[in-house]
């Protein structure tokens, strides 16, 4: 049994989402970012956490720490530590956390998660010059395989998913054919992500 | 026997002092970001990328990925995977990522790193309330504990460390005193740190 402490509608989507994709049985506490719920298990603040009943006072903290743990403990959306294969694996979880989470987030800190006397005009310039540059590499590489690591989904395709739609819905440009829109129709068609889809619309933002 | 391939002035020192740490064979290409031998092993040209000489044609890209493979096969720096510790120690990872290697790069990009057109003045302000909070958290625990993950030097402390020679490189506020300063020179004073800080004096910027 898990509790994911955070709301579906910001990262703990990840979570949500892995959580279907294994089928295992949880709850949500849709605590908010800096809520003293979440203080209380992250001294960040930061969204989400998520506690394993079997290690009730040990929150995990960070959506990609908590998605890959899922994946190892129950053997599923991940290649196993040590092999060459997950050393892939962790390399392209870390491109898209630097490449797309970090950017978008970047984006979003000058535009309205600062407070305002850190926000700068004309970031999003350099922004979208980035994501451009990485789209362009994910569509080389989406050109031949139908996932992130060839035709195994696996836990860098969680965190990129989540990340494609957050792209769409802060209205940046978007290839709307090719590879790239082909494999982020292929992850919204996937079973588990539409039940966490259907739970998140019912929480608010 | 391993390959690294990239500066030792760069990222590339984490996977350095891992293989110091870890007491490895290795040899270095210091090839540079961007450059032909880099565009070899990693599309998107970022440092380092290293070749374990078991897959000769399977090159492993970015730094955490690298030690964390390194840590893994060698069963060394790391606690297992599937593991609550292992999950803690990988939020500590991201956290470090997120809150000081992209931070201090967001800096970057809009001091040098990005084409002229697409730098920003000013961005070094919310570089520096995101990085004092990030440090208090930071002090907090590092005051009960010599490393992140407690006793035991492991995988985040490596990326911690590089990231705070970046910090005081880039001339940035730095704590002369308390937990976190204590931490930076217990990291510092280590045998194998030391052997790789040697070894990097050997290669220009």
């Amino acid at each position: 049994m898990y509790t994911l402490i955070g709301n579906p509608k910001n990262r703990s989507f990840r979570a949500l989402w892995a959580l279907e994709e294994l089928g295992l049985a949880y709850e949500i506490n849709a605590a908010d970012p800096r809520s003293e719920a979440m203080l209380a298990v992250n001294p960040t603040g930061k969204s989400p956490a998520m506690v394993d009943a079997e290690y009730p006072d040990q929150a995990i903290t960070d959506s990609a720490a908590i998605v890959q743990y899922l994946a190892d403990k129950h053997r599923e959306l991940s290649y196993s530590a040590g092999t060459i294969e997950r050393a892939q694996q962790d390399a392209m979880l870390h491109f898209v956390n630097d490449e797309f989470d970090s950017v978008l987030w970047m984006n979003a800190k000058h535009k309205f998660a600062y407070p305002k006397e850190y926000r700068r005009d004309g970031v999003i310039d350099g922004v979208m010059y980035e994501l451009a540059r990485s789209m362009a590499v994910l569509e080389d590489r989406l050109a031949q395989q139908s996932y992130l690591m060839g035709e195994r989904f696996t836990v860098p395709d969680i965190v990129l998913g989540h990340c494609i739609g957050w792209l769409k819905s802060s209205k940046l440009d978007w290839p709307e054919t090719g590879p790239l829109n082909d494999y982020a129709r292929r992850l919204t068609s996937r079973e588990a992500y539409l039940r966490a889809a259907e739970i998140r619309k019912g929480y608010l933002v």
